[in-house]
């Protein structure tokens, strides 16, 4: 059995809790909190909630711990920080600035022989491995990613810090043209507007005005001005009832030629619909702890990403059940 | 460069030689044949056709060799044999006879110290390594997998051994509707009539029995008779025009739950649209070199599947350029 801890406990944190239940080999030791304990109430029996403060006492009791916080502030400091007394897995998906991340917490996991993974999940995580499949099979082509229809969490507390806007939930669509475009083999060039539109559904507050929230909306640079960006004000209650999930998903897109003429065209395409979308990214972080256990076990230390896990060290099947019912 | 030693020179093979043209940091070695060399003319000037009976003088000249033969007679044989002389990489596809080629091959490798990697390509190989992360991220779910449309080139055989049949292009045939039931996430059962259609193209002897030849093909067992099978009639010409290509491809599709009460479904697809089948296969076999090389660096010894292929291994970039890139 691995024993996980669980740092944090929002969507993804529950999300984990739910997939550590479906996966027979592992158990939830415990949940860390930097809230009060007493204030936390998780759903598997007979598990503790402890402070985080208090997670040093831990360490013999928890076989790798995964880390459910922000990519914004969270993150960064708690990766390298826990690195340095338990193996960990984190989600940080602020892709620019995973380089930096990595070698922060490579640094503090090699001072003390443990071992790290960071950026799993979807993207980063699933659709990284399927791009970097993609591009070794096809040297000759393009990646495309497209994302969606989903909600984007980033994007809708953008929306919430409007003022006059009591909330938001706002989709994020790829443009079926563009995919067609690209399913199709013409390899086109195409703009961020091109690639996605976005939708905000808005419940404004009484007496607010509108206009000028529909025009904050579509003029924010970066989060929106580069997209066309239609804005339904709704109420608070058609928002709980019609929007309340948190879908995502998106498809990764290589197109690229082979043949002494580059004569044959070849499309590999790797699609996501999913219905939630924290609890998918936490059962691959799930699922990737027992890559991580086995890769320590074989002596590895420091940080790796998903593109060091062999896929076999993903299952909880044999050697002989996989080469026998999957391959 | 990895120098890269070709066996045999079908439509694997020149597709091999082709797909190692795409790739800086490869060259081809040479081409061994049982045929008589001078009959074999290849495309990449000034590489030597070899008889495949003095590939032991290539020992220190070849980093790895691709073994293109078929998998019912050949494989079987020249994978082990070889894998005592060199490194060596198949695309043995023979689903239920994987386990004994492992083994095989497996001894044969570790008596001399070699590598080999055996099944690479899409199906066993990049539709594979789908099935198990899907079913790694997803525990509760259902694999399902679909071919086509595309040429089964052996269930065109099968054809043209029937008397009267001159030429035959058997093209297998997803079921849309099933396809749409699984990506809904309805989980149904099917039936081998429910998931594959097969339509031929067939060209008869004149004077030949068409309806003979037709009924044949419908009650061949295991190729045809548990599926609803089409027969064409056309001419030589019109196979030649129409159905000279090799095109395939196929989904592996993962439909599973999540969440505390399962919830919602997730739903997982991996597409190949293949202009040509033969090249592209070849073209996992020439990424794999790389990974296989790698692996031998590291001390890795005896026979691996796709699933000990850590994604980074594949790829011609460095550690941090794929961690910037493709993260």
């Amino acid at each position: 059995m691995i024993r996980i801890g669980i740092v944090g406990y929002g969507n993804l944190a529950r999300g984990a809790e739910c997939a550590i239940a479906q996966n027979p080999d592992m158990c939830l030791a415990a949940v860390f909190t930097r809230r009060d304990p007493a204030a936390v109430t998780i759903r598997t029996p007979d598990v503790p909630v402890v402070k985080l403060g208090d997670i040093a006492q831990w360490k013999d009791r928890i076989d790798i711990l995964l880390i459910c916080g922000g990519s914004a502030t969270d993150l960064p400091e708690m990766t390298p920080a826990l690195a340095r007394d338990f193996h960990v897995i984190d989600s940080f998906d602020n892709h620019s600035n995973i380089p930096d991340h990595y070698a922060a917490v490579d640094a503090a996991a090699r001072e003390t022989g443990h071992i790290a993974l960071i950026s799993a999940g979807w993207d980063p995580g699933l659709f990284s491995i399927n791009r970097l499949y993609a591009e070794a099979v096809l040297p000759e082509g393009k990646n495309y990613t497209f994302w969606g229809k989903g909600v984007s969490q980033g994007h809708s507390d953008a929306v919430r810090r409007i003022p006059g806007v009591v909330d938001c939930r706002q989709y994020t669509i790829p443009v079926e043209q563009a995919m067609e475009a690209v399913r199709a083999g013409k390899d086109p060039e195409l703009t961020t507007r091109q690639k996605h539109t976005r939708l905000c559904y808005v419940v404004a507050a009484e007496g607010a005005d509108r206009a000028a929230i529909e025009d904050a909306i579509k003029t924010m640079p970066s989060y929106f001005a580069d997209y066309d960006t239609t804005v339904e004000f709704i109420t608070a209650e058609e928002l709980q009832r019609d929007h309340s999930g948190l879908p995502h998903g998106g498809s990764v897109i290589r197109s690229g030629v082979t043949g002494w003429d580059r004569e044959c065209r070849q499309t590999i395409e790797y699609k996501l619909t999913l219905e939630s979308n924290p609890q998918f990214t936490a059962s691959v972080l799930v699922a990737a702890t027992r890559a991580v256990m086995k890769m320590y076990q074989r002596g590895e230390r420091g940080c790796k990403t998903v593109f060091d896990i062999a896929p076999a060290d993903l299952s909880r099947f044999s050697r002989e059940e996989i080469i026998a019912h999957l391959l």
